[in-house]
């Protein structure tokens, strides 16, 4: 690229991914040796455990985002570069990317998952997956505009096609969206429309194994599904999807319609991780990196974030979530600074910070600080912890009005259909000047 | 459509387009005797007057745009349809929607205004209008996209293409285009980027009239152009456009390079407005009608908002403007209720209410009350009244939000790309669970 890079004696460091676990590592070189390249294909870091939030029109999308180059502005050694990351040649130590090639001193490679349908890509088309802002617009697109069409038609079948939603996935974003699906339609929507009865919507929330929320007790489990079926949701459990297609899900034999389908049951490593040929990859094409996170024969290319399958030295299986990323940006990045110290590297050691997923209004489940919660504590600790992450405190607050005012109110702050594929004519009256 | 509309004796009005006529339409029918159809292509009333903003990501669209089906929630008789507006049959008194066909007793036709392009339609490619929410979201992709290809791209000349703006129009939607624009160059994104310097971007404002802001006094159009040009803006007055192309626009014979082109220089009537036969079209497509707002020979027919080229009885020319257009929509509301009530109907008479435009950060033009105003107070003064206007406490409190956190801060609070055309795969991290 610019030849600035070349005349610069700092060990170069390109970090791929802008999601947790490359922003730790970025923040963690914040070193005068070195001189960080960030590359991410989108200009922001998303804060991808509310994006739910956003595809069922609680919130807008730039509340959960910030533009990667203004989160690490005062970082000078960081070039943020927003761009494609087209292929890794580790031999020649480049990284190819939309608009031209990087040399590197050490990659760190942290492009996430994306959704995986276990070989049935063509599944993709009719079940998205929620991982991008532009997955999570089109998805509320897609929610709304069904209530929409249901409203519009005079064909009770096809209402009642129309107002039928299948989620697939019985983990933290399953159990989370179908929640606030079945809010949205049985208590914010209920008032708004003079045909349909939102209420009637039917919620299905599918999972292949015999509990949702595997992680956590079958006691909170228990309770999750319990507080799902009384928001209205029609709970399937050990039920593995065997079909999706255009409005419609076979599950374990049954065909449920479906109007809008969510994919919440799987992921699989990024097509790059694919070219990092000294890797071994698992089935679902994650990366199994040595314990200190570095590629095995590849000492200068470190793996973190979702795209690693990884057992740490304790035994423990690292999970692909926010905390565990972060852990392995930060680890990652210290081995690259041990290094220029001419100190021993460590393994990586998961430390295991709890887990908690929200069911609706005053209902979730955690375990934290050694401790199991459930209801409205649980809900209280997840709301708090939460804004306590997100970035940038102008979205701490919006996101916390947000909240409050749905809580007060039973609104969402964003049922606002944006359909970037419909011609752009306006219907109001160009109000320019009051 | 369904039937339950055939056996209801209520006078059925229809009203298209839930701008501000639309809207003030609906609200003033709130009678026993009638019942109203709400018909919309989009599912949100748009606040236009702070489109820019969202274009120039200092707010998210959903800020400035409220659900009509919620704003109309508590009127019983309005049922509300999110449908396109295919045709008026006004011999048969009905209406073709894009799922179905209505008729009326009463119809208001209020479905605004779009982007002129004088006959050169073809432009439209190149030089976007700033009319919805996609056109604004699609612009704030474009401009921020440029920012960042400059940052990418290693090629001068290329960079100083990609950081070269042109908004064409020197009314209020384009001072207030360019000079959000001039500020988000030269303030909010400086410190962000580290190859290119965005305070070297240039923004030009063109304009084929002898001066900006024409319904302003000279000495405030002079206020402007000196206030714009000290953000940075190079204003073009008295220079039509002659061509607009790929990358450039052809200004009295001279050629603006333009990543981004925003054209802001004309409207015309909807193409609805031409089926629409009774009406007399003026040039651009508007529909003039009798001074009571009905059509000539269609009585039961009437027009309101930016579709209407109207002088009234007072010899008054009225403007393409929300106030005007919510007179308007209640005035042709109430002629309705007028024949109910077996009552003379009126003409109609515009009230002036003033006008007002933003340049940029403590600086306005406004003549309200009688009095012209510039400089910091007419600033607060625009900045009150658009919250006053702005419709929903929610969207008021957080644009308010917005605004006080970009005053002290220099920030955006929507710097986000989200591109619906990308293919939707992650490069975070999946963070489920915190």
């Amino acid at each position: 690229m610019s030849t600035e890079t070349i005349t610069d004696s700092r060990t170069h460091v390109i970090v791929l991914g802008g999601g947790f676990a490359g922003l730790a590592a970025c923040r963690q070189l914040n070193d005068p040796r070195v001189r960080v390249t960030l590359v991410d294909r989108q200009n922001h870091h998303l804060f991808q455990p509310l994006l739910y939030q956003v595809a069922t029109a609680g919130l807008a999308g730039p509340d959960i985002a910030q533009p990667l180059r203004h989160i690490l502005s005062d970082q000078d050694n960081v070039t943020t570069l927003m761009d494609e990351v087209l292929r890794v040649d580790l031999d020649a130590k480049r990284v190819e990317l939309g608009h031209g090639a990087l040399a590197y001193d050490y990659l760190i490679v942290a492009l996430g998952a994306r959704t995986g349908y276990f070989g049935r890509n063509e599944w993709a088309r009719h079940a998205p997956g929620l991982k991008t802002l532009a997955e999570a617009t089109n998805l509320r697109r897609d929610l709304l505009l069904a209530f929409e069409r249901a409203e519009t038609t005079s064909d009770q079948a096809e209402r009642d096609r129309l107002l039928s939603f299948v989620v697939v996935g019985g983990g933290p974003t399953g159990v989370e969206t179908a929640g606030a699906l079945a809010e949205l339609a049985r208590r914010v929507l209920v008032d708004d429309f003079r045909r349909i009865d939102p209420s009637r919507a039917h919620v299905h929330l599918v999972e292949a194994a015999p509990k949702l929320l595997t992680m956590f007790t079958p006691e909170q489990s228990e309770y999750t599904r319990k507080r799902l079926e009384k928001m209205g949701v029609t709970v399937h459990l050990g039920s593995p999807v065997s079909e999706v297609g255009e409005g419609y899900v076979v599950v374990s034999g049954q065909r449920l319609e479906s109007a809008v389908t969510i994919w919440a049951a799987g992921v699989e490593g990024s097509p790059v991780t694919r070219t990092l040929t000294g890797a071994t990859l698992d089935r679902g094409g994650r990366v199994q990196p040595s314990p200190d996170l570095s590629l095995p024969d590849r000492r200068e290319v470190f793996a973190a974030g979702d795209l690693v399958a990884l057992t740490d030295v304790k035994g423990v299986r690292v999970p692909g979530v926010a905390p565990a990323a972060t852990q392995m940006g930060g680890h990652a990045a210290r081995q690259i600074l041990a290094d220029l110290n001419r100190k021993e590297r460590a393994a990586f050691v998961y430390t295991d910070k709890g887990s908690m997923a929200t069911i609706g209004r005053s209902a979730a489940v955690a375990y934290v600080f050694g401790i199991r919660w459930k209801g409205f504590p649980a809900w209280f600790l997840w709301m708090s912890v939460h804004l306590m992450f997100l970035l940038g405190m102008r979205n701490r607050i919006g996101v916390f009005l947000s909240w409050m005012w749905s809580y007060c109110r039973w609104q969402r702050g964003a049922r606002i259909i944006v359909d970037l594929r419909a011609p752009a004519t306006g219907t109001a009256p160009d109000a320019k000047s009051a």
